[in-house]
């Protein structure tokens, strides 16, 4: 289970995330951020918090560049798991800001994990 | 179908893969890059210009922190060609260095890929 800490001003996850044995979900979000905050930050840390209290979830990694292009990905244990926080009520109006103000182009892509590695072997 | 593209001195793909209707496959390869170069970024660059030869390959989506620590996931047709591109001589080698030199620690994860959404709209 991923622990959220404090780094800096700004609550976070691990950088990886702690899975168990496959299968479990997966949802890639690969994003390009408009220009300005446009209360991006408050609400994407607001997010993360709300996200780790859900039922299924199991953790998340997340990446952006300096030229506003992200990929995060969350880990789930069910297609319901998922479908809860997709519908939770918080999560629909910045879902709502995301589309309006903060992202020029976004791919979202629910998958299925069907195999893991890693190093150092778990 | 991703086109390789000039971008500064590295050769790197569009930000955003353009895949099919799912589904497809997704190999998401988390990672924490160790300390200097040791002739990284050289075969990163092949490695790109030779997935994107492979049969099946669909795209790519790539970021890497100034921490050290990135996202790519690659985008495929069929098991069959994940498991071609994994088997792939050079890039066996390039493995094998990734695990020997370039990564303290990473997560690989096999995925199939069941719905997509995305914004603007396909």
């Amino acid at each position: 289970m991923a622990r959220p800490r404090k780094t800096g001003k700004l609550r976070t996850l691990a950088k990886f995330a702690t899975t168990p044995e496959p299968p479990y979900y997966a949802v890639i979000f690969s994003s390009q951020r408009t220009e300005g905050d446009n209360g991006y930050r408050q609400i994407a840390e607001r997010m993360v918090e709300l996200a780790s209290q859900q039922p299924g979830f199991l953790g998340a990694e997340s990446v952006r560049g300096t030229d506003g292009f992200g990929i995060t990905v969350s880990y789930w244990a069910s297609a319901e798991a998922m479908a809860a926080w997709k519908g939770n009520v918080e999560h629909l109006a910045a879902q709502e800001m995301g589309k309006q103000k903060w992202y020029e182009h976004y791919e979202l892509r629910v998958a299925k994990v069907e195999r893991a590695y890693a190093k150092p072997s778990a």
